[in-house]
């Protein structure tokens, strides 16, 4: 098995810690990421600070992994500092990019045509959402007007996603593929959920760490689904790897050998019906 | 106005980081922490692994924040690993806490009355939740099973609680507030916001850098609320302090000035009605 592409997340943003605003972009990412069998190994929430964002983005860095992706902060207001924040922590100029520069352009004179807005002209704030670090390639936004951002760093590929959901989804899906299967390859990943039913979670404990461990490959978690009289506990099992033969195996193997032990120690099973 | 109180959180659990569950304990806390005046500075999520938390707990603690959260990890499995973490990152050892163990003990034999399980039994896996690092206090859990534990580190409470969000809750409301009291006294927090027609989120950078540069103590943040041919912005301005008179007065003084300089540039203001 070829190594796990691992994966940093930095949401940016007051109002996510203000608690205005629920970060759902961190778990699409981590659910995306993980679907193509990444590993997201560590998330951050970081105020519009430019030190505290460049401390985040060194400490990523430091840990080397092979994707840094920033969400947030890449607007036209003077609160929208991300690519600022990611040239200091790389030591790299801002530079007003020209592709980027087109892309912006060409957003407002659409939304100009279509009537969204009156003028397209280049203003001071709009202009800005074109500077980026020096090095860095401008992708193309589908959804709103500031373009992402991907540069690359030693080991790792540092991508400044915006913040909107709407536009963070579009970029990743429609103009990001190139990039992320330089990284990701074509690793495949499987999951599957059974549901146990047992005392409580503490009766699971002694049974789930020997099929744990008989079964290092395979990614095992309990989380209880509901309380009360009739305890259920979802078991989730997961792997990762090049080959879908393997990966299939290795899952099937570890849920008969949790099946069969669930079943020595009295506890019933049922199937985690599909989301 | 006295020092604001500064806050970290950390999330901890594999099934968030593999997008499996969405973390909504974090903005929560936000909500709670911003609405008594503290200020929330960074938020983190962590996977399963000792040596993770532990380094992200000792990060946190150089930055000297008045409180650290953590979240998740309490339970009686063998992923469940924070109390271990805390103990290795402030290099104390893991005890057996008595009034946790009397805590467990009488949440198992509740649990065995009510006829919720069999037998109340302090197996291994129940008494672990009963270890926590040497000078814990154990706060008791009124959901669940798995007490939280309080910490002092330096000018930093350090706090444990569990990760399912009823737990969390009925800990932070029921049993933590004379510890949040000590940390965040009696201050006072106010919020207002407004909605502005305007062309885009562009035209509106000039004006507001206009408005919180003569308001440095009230926080002002825009947000696109609406796409489409008439673009809605939503204006949040908060502020916090000890006294609710002088709060009240900063944020009426910056929004009559916002009202006003949107009216000169020809934009419409409306009430964000309450959520």
């Amino acid at each position: 098995m070829s190594k796990q592409a691992k994966v940093e997340i930095i949401a940016i943003g007051n109002e996510l810690l203000l608690g205005d605003v629920l970060d759902t972009n961190t778990n699409w990412l981590c659910k995306r990421i993980t679907g193509v069998g990444g590993q997201v190994t560590r998330a951050a929430m970081i105020r519009d600070d430019t030190v505290a964002i460049a401390d985040e983005i060194r400490s990523a860095l430091d840990r080397l992994p092979d994707l840094i992706i920033t969400t947030g902060g890449l607007g036209p207001t003077g609160d929208d500092i991300t690519h600022q924040a990611v040239a200091e922590a790389v030591a790299r100029p801002l530079k007003l990019h020209a592709e980027a520069l087109t892309l912006v352009k060409a957003r407002y004179e659409t939304l100009a045509e279509k009537g969204y807005i009156k003028d397209s002209a280049l203003t001071e704030a709009r202009k800005k959402m074109a500077y980026l670090p020096k090095g860095a390639t401008a992708v193309a936004n589908p959804v709103g007007t500031a373009p992402a951002a991907v540069l690359q760093i030693g080991v790792s590929t540092l991508v400044s996603l915006p913040g909107v959901p709407e536009e963070m989804k579009g970029i990743y899906e429609e103009t990001l593929p190139p990039t992320l299967r330089a990284i990701f390859g074509d690793s495949y990943y499987q999951e599957r959920a059974i549901i146990a039913h047992c005392g409580d979670e503490s009766s699971l404990a002694p049974i789930l760490a020997e099929v744990v461990d008989a079964h290092p490959e395979v990614y095992i978690k309990s989380r209880a689904k509901r309380y009360g009289p009739e305890v259920r506990i979802l078991l989730t099992l997961s792997a990762a790897g090049d080959a879908r033969d393997e990966v299939e195996r290795r899952i099937q193997s570890a849920l008969d050998a949790l099946i069969a032990v669930l079943a020595t120690a009295g506890f019933g099973v049922e199937d985690q019906p599909p989301d």
